[in-house]
Parts: structure tokens; C-alpha cells; sequence
């Protein structure tokens, strides 16, 4: 091939000429080893080392004041974590104290792990329905799914931290994200009414569970019903409290009795989970002491103290019911893909969000690996997945926590209720959790999104209800795939077939520009539009492919391009390629497409083909 | 947001007007009313029906003449199609008569729907390969799972056809499907050599077989392998005779009797197939006659006649084996997806080469219609998965086939075979069968890319060898899925993380300018990364983000934009963007992000961005 710069009108064209020199194999050699050499110095240096444990950066700086700071947080969030953790269990489809096991050993590993101070990871609405979806044991109330699901999660997340993958986080779109949340705190919501309402024998698929809701309402508890509203009211109240704006001329003003005042109704707003499941553990321990039983649905016996720490078990043996490791691991199915991912997605989401308000910057490689351990390690206390919960992250920041040390308070005080509380949590009624639950879920929905988008992009809009719909209708499993699956081919499919923009200049050339890269998925059908193009209309034209927005092409871009030139060929028409950068000319240089010819702009080449006779410039054997 | 044109300095920066008008509601509607009443024209027209069924095309112009080509032609491809159906059954794991089964249905409705005139349908080795892979019956000889396979790729196919998805076929690059051919090529010929040497008790799965093959080879069985490596040694010899190229000076003076010397040689090379296999009948058949029995593995016995014309079974009943429709759809498993789109993948590029060759025009949607269709009817009568075959397609061609009528001729004499021959294909050795296999599937095999790659595209290269080496070592259905899984992550990458070039202007403004597209999987990467350019260094940048090579955007990007410039914003830093295309200004504009300046080129906005203090433009609030 020849370049503009050396062409001499006349001659073949099959002089090769060219500025890239591609390296020889030597200097490749030489470069990779220096390359290696690199690598294996980064891996060894004291800077990894502190990049992979991020205690190491904060420790020796930690301070007295920090202390105080931390434990404070810790506690708050310690009070938040338990009435959520025993709750959530029960969305998992788990006995409640499954919901402490999995709060504290991940709040330990994050502490050493992590780079983000708000961060705190343990059971949340999501993971919990993702439990509950994918890992259905056979025997009621037992965890071996659960638990294995955790540690593969874990070694997913892993895996994909070291490889450094969480580049596929980037490919499910923020209307998918979104979508799919509002539809799992709508599942969650709905699957918790039947608490409020003392019913049972309700359907676990979402369209069922409302059919089976209303069919059933006459069924209702009244107790239950009573409970379970008030709770839900007096959390919503609560928690106004905690979002309280005064309107202060001069904050430096306020009395120190208002401040105290204004102090305590946050505390009090944080800690609405914690009061409302208390009291209503006191009313129903009041009503069995009245000798008032079976009215109120309680949480009734459950394994007292802490939960062993050992390798967990690969099989299931119960009675009759025998399940290998691959049955396991077949049943559970796409899970070993979506609960890694979503896990991945709900930390790295939240540690984003609270780096920029509080002006730090997070390590998302890092972050993966810190939640990739935390799960593994926590499979060995009986945990199912674990991510970072917005909620409490957010209690933690606005706590004033200063380092992740505040996870090992909020991590002991779990410890504590699981060795002390548990012959209490006896009498927590069912209808408090149900209302815990569903007033945080109820924050998650965002409709305020539909309106935005139908505003601002139409086809988001669209991708977004596809995925709520069929996240309800469906099943939230599926509906997460469908909308993963349609963005993807939303972006796939301009690679397949680009814009190609076509003038035709005075002297009757066809000038072609493609929009994008030319690769393999859209490499034949821009070579079969240009022949098309170029040989119908009055006249067949020859053709100037202009590489302006090309930055790339592959094998099959190069046989496209021959194709391309021995079909015009037949009918006397030339192709020349113009603004080719100097990546895809070493690439065309290797390929030896005999011929072919470049120009640095279109004015030349269209001057080139004006004044040549095709069979002058070059004859084209392929 | 303000474009230049209108921009005036001092102004807040906040006056909205746009150029490119989004449309209203109603003009919307009217549209697309528009659109539904010229599709609905244009799918009840005589064109359409054409199009649909091509044969309306060319019949009425059928003439004499054209019925010799294409009786010649049809009888040509049906002597080869017969040896070749008999022994790709085996490859399939199916008992011979199905071969002829698959082989007759399929060409006669491809006569009424194919645009191409070469094309003939039929078993091929692939498909074979596939049917045994993913169709295997519990039951030895049982064609259930096969016939339902090729039912549901027909299905499959023709929806694809419908919906206009043949584009899926692009996202499958030329190294994966060149290293597939080679490996599926190489696995069947070691799954005939069993049956040159006349071994007993192959494993079926690659290394296994291989591995198997040198363990028992001691257990040649001698009479066997002479015929067997007779067979494959005379129809390598009688192959060549069709390819051999005649040196004349003239060929007006080459006289009769060397012409009809050389098409008989022709004809013999092109019917090699059948006079091995039938000459091989004979000489079993002899030995038999002179008492020598058991030396020599032959077919023996078959179910003679026609196969039934009905509806297929969707249940498999034998003995103790009972097996549902839905059991049977769980075993195919993924070849319900792959087994179409290889079908489709052969047919549509057999019929590209074909149609260049021989200067026509197919209709890549209708061929996929047609190839849906002929594996629904095949179904009916006991076929498996059919495709177009490169090898009989070639001898058609070369035959002077003049429309697709020789189809019909094919399957006639295909129908006369099963109908009157299959008592005599009793005494066909299974090692002549083999030799037909084992020759035509190494011209499938493609080592000089490998060379070609080196060369030219090392990523490539490295692709191929993956999908080959992972279609040996782990099965060819999962290395196909390899291969399109890496091609598909190649494509993906740059989406995530486009390269994006850094200019700093003489005033210390930052000029940023993306390669490519600015959508949800590079938004958040793009802005970030300006984000830290513009904030590390010496001084702090304002930034330029140039849009020249940005030809879309979505929600993502618009929220990135937002949030770029709010976080710059903290830093006393402006962003402007410039070479904003039409679209995505309209969609901009709706987005309604204050204080956003838009300039036609970087010059303006580096002289503006000068001249003005951040605080005078705009006070941005998001």
C-alpha cells in the first residue's frame, strides 16, 4: 500500500512505504519483560501493601477524639442494625437470628479491608429477597443454601476484584438499577402485609401474593392488624423527626437546652426501629402476662447465644431429603451470578455517594475485594449475603463516624444481643418487624424518575418499565435479566449497524464516513452498503472511504476491505481510504491488501482519482 | 442552556433557545399513523408476496432449457447426497436411514422460498455433529430428541426471520466461527476413525475418544481398515479429478473427444462418493456370497420404505423410560439457541459466496424464513436439524443449476432411493461411510488463517486458538460459547472504557475529547476521569469537553454531565462543551441543566471560559 506522502503519479501503487514501523519481536520481547519486572516490583511494594490493607493508612493516625466518635456511631448503628437484621432474616426466608449472624462478622473484615469511612456492610432489603429467591432450601428454616450462596458470592467477588472486572458493573444501566429496585421494595412490601395482617398461607410469587392478600383479607387478625398499623404509623412519625429542618437566624444562637432537645429527637428518630420493636416486644410480654395469648403473632423460640464458627456444610441431609453439593449449586442456578453482582453494585453505589459528600475518594478495586472477604468469611458464622446498607450508612456518617472502627463497635453490640437478648426476642410480634421493613423499603421506590425520563430520554423510559413490569410480573430474578439483556443490546446494536454518512462530491466520488469503529459486527454490512451505494443510481461511482471516525478495525474489517475492493473492481470503480490514523495503518500495512491506497484527506484523494484511470493505478489480484 | 449563537456575556446563562425543534405530541401521532398505514400497504403488495415466495419470481420465465440444467444438476447433487446422508446419520448418533430422511423435505421448500438458485438443503456435517451432541435419546437409535431439536430450531429460526433478527449473526466473528469448523471437522474425523479400524467401546467425548482410539488400536480389526484407508486413499484420487485444472492455449480447439473425456473424468470426481460406496456395497455383498461373513462391519438391517408423514412426538416412551416434553426441552438445553443460529450462520454464508460468484442477489431475511420453514416440515417426516451444504451446494453450481427446481429433483431421486434402494444398503461397510465422512470434513479444516492472524491481527489470532483449543478440550457446543462470549467482551470493552484524548491550551484550559460515544457504560468513567485530570496537577483546570466524536447520549450521560459539573463547580471550575451535534442538544436541552453553555467550536469557548469569571456565567444548582 502506499501513504499520500510518498505517492508518485504512475507508478503501481504497491510500493511500501510507511512512518509507524511496527516493532520487531525482540523490542516486544524486551518490553514485556521490563513490563514484568514492573509488576512484580508494584506487587512487593509497601504502597500495595497499604492500598490492599487500608488499616494500615488510618491506624497509626487514630486519635482520642476519634474513639469517642466511632463508638458513638458504632452504637447508633448497632441499635439500627438489630431490629432490621431480624427482620430481614425473615425476607430471606430464615429464622430471625440469621439476620445477627450476618450483621457483625462483615462490619469486622470492612474495618481492615475497606476505604470508606461511612461504609457499613451486613443484611439489607435486597440480598434478603435475593436469599430468599434463589436460595430456597427444601427444609424449612434451615440455611445450608443460604450459607453456601454467601461464600460463592464471595469468591465471585473476590475473583472479580483481583482480575479487576468490576468494569461489568458499568453495563447495568442507572433506569435498570432503578427499576429494579422500586420493583424489590414493592415484592418486599407486599410480602410483608400478610404479617401486618395475621394471614397465612400466603404465596411466595409476587401477582399470586396479592391475589392470595385480597382473597384472604377477611381472614385478618384483628391484634395483628392493630399492631402492625400503629407501628407503621409511629415509624413514619419517628422518622420525620430525624430529618427535622429548624429555621435558625444564627445556629450559634440556639440554647443549649433546645440543642439538647433537638439532640435527642434525632437520637430518638435514628432509633425508631429500636423503640418500636422494644415496646411492642413489652405489649406483647404484657398480654401473655395478662394470660392474653395466641392474639398477637410472635416471633416464638429461636437458637439462643452465638452461632458456631465453622466451615460450613457443602450437603444437605435431613430425614429423607439427601442433596449433593451440584444439586445445590444447580438449584441456586443464575444466583451465583446476579447476588455477587448486586452486591457488588448496592456497596460500590453507596461508597460513591458518601466519598463525594464527605469529600474522600474510595478504591472501587478495593471495596471488591473487602466485600468479596467479608462474605467469605462470614459463611463461617452461618451469614447469608452481605452488602453495604444505604440506610445505616447513612445513620453512620450522620452519627460523625471517623473510621471504620466504628463497624467493630456496631459488630460487638450484635455480638452482645445475640448472647444476651435472645431469650427476649421471644416476644418481638411479627407485625413490628413486618412494619420495620416496610418503612424502609417504602424509601427505596422512586417514581419521581418516570417523570424525569419521560422528559429527558424516551427510550430509557422504556427500558425502565420493561424491567419493572416484568420484575413484578415474572419474577424479580428474571425481570433484573431482561433489563441487563436489553441495555446491552441497546449498545450492541449501533455496533452492528452504524450511521454512515454519504456525500457525493462535484466530480461524482461517493465520500463515506461511518460513525463509528469498524470491527466485526458491523465490518460486512458497511462493505455491503459502500457496493450498494456506489452501483446503483445513474452512474456507478468510486468510492472514498473516509476513516475519520474509525480508531480501530479487526481481521474482519480487513477482509471486508478486500472484499470490498475486488467486488468494485468488477465494475471498474477504485476505493481509496482517507484520514486512516497510524494504528489502523500498521494493521492494514500487515494485512498486504494489494492495491489499496491511502490519503491523508479527501481533497487528495478525490484529486487522485479525478486524474487516474483505474486500470493505471493498480491491478488488484485477491 | 444558551448555544453561542445567542450567547450574550454577562447574561445568566439560563435563556433557552434551540434551533432543532422537538417535535409535539400530536405530530408524533400523525407520524406514526403514517408509518402503520404505509406498512400495512406495504405487506399486502404483489411485491411482498414476491419477496415471501420467491418462486413467483422466477416460474413464470422457466424454460426449456432450464429444465435440463436443472435436471442434470438436481441428479448430479443427489448422488452425492445419498452416500453423504447415510453417513452423516452416524455422526448424528442416529441410525442411517435418517441421513436420507432429512435430505428431501428440505429441498423442496426451498425451491418455493429460497432467493438463491445454488443453495441445496440437507444434512451436513455441523448440524450432524450437533444433533449428536445436544439431541442424545436415552434410547439407542430413538430420533425423538432429534426431531423435536430440529422442530424448535425451525421455530426458532423463522421467528428470527420474522422479527428481522438475523442481525444477531454479526456478533459471531469470522476467527470463532473459522476455529469452530476446524474443531467440529477434527472431532468428527476422530469419531470415524473407530469405524476404519473397527473398534468397539469409543468414548464419545473428545480427549476421551482420542485416548481410546491409541488404547484399542491393537483391536484393529484388519479386514476393516484395508477397505477403510482403500476407500479414503481412492476418493482423496477421485476428488482431484474435479479440480484438475486443463492447460490449453484455446479452448475452441480442445476436440470432442477429449472434452467428453474430461467432463466424464468430472463427473466421476463429483460422483466419487457414490461409486466408492457403492463399489464397497459390492465387495461385502461378494464376500458375503462366497461365505465370508463377520469380517467386514456393514450396516445391516433397516427400516425400509418412506418415513411416515406425521406430527412429531413430544414424549419419549420405552420400556421404563418416560420422559415429558418438558424433561426433553431441559436436556437439549442451549442447543435450542446454538443449533439455529449455526444453521443459520452456514446457510446465509454459503448463499453470500454463491451469490458473488455468480452475480446475484440474496435476501439474508428470506433465507432465514426459508430455512425456518423447511426444518418445521422436515420435522414431520423424521428429520434432523438440516442447513445449507457447502459441498453439494458447489457440485450444484458446477452442475449449471439454473433455479432452485433442481431441488426438487434431488429429493425426488432421494425419495426413489429410500423407496426401492434400502434393502441393498444393507451391505454398505461402515468403513466406506467413514471414508466419506473423514474426506469431506478435512477440507473444513482452515490452518493457513493461522498464518494469515500472525500477521495480521494477534487479538484475533489469540481468539481462534482459545475456541479451538476450548471446543477440543471442554466440547464443542461449550468452545462456540467461549468464542462468542470473548468476541462479544472485545467489543464491549472500549464502550466501558473509551480512550479519551487530553489537550491543555496555551490559557491552561483542559480539552478533553472522547473516541467514541458517551452511554451508560463509559458516562460515569468519562466524567471522573475529568474530574481527576482537571483537579491533579499543578493548577486546577477549567475544562472543554469536546463532542466531536460523541454521535449519542442517554439518562447516564446526562446525570455524569450534571454531576461533572457540580463537583468542578466546588473547585471554582467551569465546563463547557463544544461540537455538540443536533440530537444530542435537543435531548440536552430537555435534561434542562442550568448554567450548561454550549459553543460551536473550542476556540469560542476557550476565549469565553477567559474572559469570564466562573461566578459571572451561571450559579449552577443541581
Amino acid at each position: 500500500m502506499t501513504t499520500d506522502k510518498e505517492f508518485r503519479p504512475g507508478s503501481n501503487g504497491h510500493s511500501i512505504s510507511f512512518q509507524v514501523q511496527p516493532e520487531s519481536t525482540v523490542q516486544a520481547a524486551d518490553k514485556f519483560c521490563d513490563k514484568v519486572k514492573k509488576y512484580g516490583h508494584s506487587v512487593c511494594s509497601v504502597e500495595t501493601l497499604k492500598n490492599r490493607l487500608p488499616i494500615l493508612k488510618w491506624l497509626p493516625k487514630y486519635s482520642l477524639t476519634d474513639v469517642q466518635s466511632d463508638v458513638i456511631a458504632g452504637l447508633t448503628v448497632g441499635l439500627t442494625v438489630i431490629p432490621q437484621g431480624l427482620a430481614y432474616a425473615k425476607v430471606a426466608g430464615l429464622p430471625p437470628q440469621y439476620g445477627l449472624y450476618s450483621a457483625f462478622m462483615g462490619c469486622f473484615v470492612y474495618c481492615f479491608l475497606g476505604t470508606s469511612k461511612d461504609i457499613t456492610l451486613g443484611p439489607t432489603a435486597i440480598m434478603s429477597l435475593m436469599t430468599g429467591t434463589f436460595a430456597v432450601s427444601p427444609v424449612e428454616g434451615d440455611a445450608t443454601y443460604a450459607i453456601i450462596l454467601t461464600l460463592m458470592s464471595g469468591c465471585v467477588q473476590l475473583l472479580m476484584g483481583m482480575l479487576n472486572l468490576g468494569i461489568i458493573v458499568n453495563f447495568i444501566s442507572y433506569p435498570v438499577i432503578n427499576a429494579f429496585t422500586s420493583a424489590a421494595a414493592i415484592t418486599i412490601a407486599f410480602s410483608q402485609l400478610k404479617h401486618i395482617f395475621g394471614l397465612k398461607n400466603i404465596s411466595r410469587e409476587f401477582l399470586h401474593m396479592v391475589y392470595d392478600i385480597f382473597a384472604h383479607i377477611g381472614e385478618t387478625r384483628i391484634w395483628d392488624m392493630t399492631l402492625g398499623l400503629t407501628c407503621l404509623f409511629l415509624l413514619f412519625f419517628f422518622k420525620k423527626l430525624r430529618t427535622l429542618q429548624w429555621k435558625d437566624e444564627n445556629p450559634d444562637d440556639v440554647k443549649l437546652y433546645k440543642r439538647i432537645a433537638r439532640k435527642f429527637l434525632w437520637l430518638f428518630g435514628t432509633g425508631a426501629n429500636a423503640v418500636i420493636v422494644i415496646s411492642a416486644a413489652g405489649v406483647a410480654a404484657g398480654l401473655i402476662g395478662l394470660n392474653i395469648k395466641d392474639k398477637l403473632s410472635i416471633t416464638g423460640e429461636l437458637k439462643a447465644g452465638l452461632p458456631p464458627f465453622r466451615v460450613p456444610d457443602f450437603t444437605l441431609q435431613n430425614g429423607n431429603i439427601t442433596q449433593s453439593a451440584g444439586d445445590i449449586f444447580t438449584k441456586i442456578g443464575a444466583g451465583l451470578g446476579i447476588v455477587p453482582l448486586l452486591g457488588l453494585i448496592e456497596t460500590i453505589a453507596i461508597a460513591k455517594v458518601f466519598a463525594r459528600q464527605n469529600n474522600y475518594r474510595i478504591n472501587p478495586t478495593q471495596e471488591l475485594i473487602a466485600i468479596g472477604a467479608a462474605n467469605i468469611i462470614s459463611c463461617f458464622c452461618s451469614s447469608y449475603p452481605i452488602t453495604g446498607s444505604f440506610s445505616r450508612t447513612a445513620v453512620n456518617s450522620q452519627s460523625g463516624v471517623r473510621t471504620p472502627l466504628s463497624g467493630v463497635v456496631t459488630g460487638g453490640l450484635v455480638l452482645l444481643a445475640l448472647y444476651v437478648l435472645t431469650p427476649l426476642f421471644y416476644y418481638i410480634p411479627n407485625a413490628a418487624l413486618a412494619a420495620v421493613i416496610i418503612s424502609a423499603v417504602l424509601q427505596m421506590i422512586d417514581y419521581k424518575i418516570i417523570l424525569i425520563l419521560w422528559k429527558a430520554n424516551k427510550l430509557d423510559l422504556g427500558l425502565l418499565l420493561i424491567t419493572f413490569i416484568s420484575s413484578l410480573v415474572i419474577g424479580i430474578e428474571y425481570g433484573i435479566l431482561v433489563g441487563v439483556g436489553l441495555s446491552i443490546l441497546m449498545v450492541l446494536y449501533p455496533l452492528a449497524r452504524p450511521r454512515i454518512k454519504y456525500t457525493t462530491t462535484q466530480e461524482d466520488i461517493l465520500v463515506v464516513q461511518p460513525d463509528q469503529g469498524m470491527r466485526f459486527p458491523s465490518a460486512e454490512y458497511i462493505s455491503e452498503t459502500i457496493i450498494e451505494r456506489a452501483t446503483t443510481g445513474k452512474n456507478n461511482k468510486s468510492v472514498i472511504f473516509d476513516f475519520q471516525h474509525i480508531s480501530t478495525i479487526d481481521y474482519s474489517a480487513v477482509m471486508s476491505i478486500k472484499k470490498l475492493m475486488a467486488d468494485l473492481h468488477r465494475f471498474q470503480l477504485q476505493v481509496v481510504l482517507t484520514n486512516v490514523n497510524s494504528t489502523i495503518s500498521v494493521d492494514l500495512e500487515k494485512a498486504d491488501i494489494p492495491g489499496l491506497m491511502t490519503f491523508s484527506n479527501i481533497d487528495k484523494a478525490s484529486h487522485q482519482l479525478n486524474y487516474t484511470e483505474p486500470t493505471d493505478i493498480a491491478v488488484i489480484h485477491l
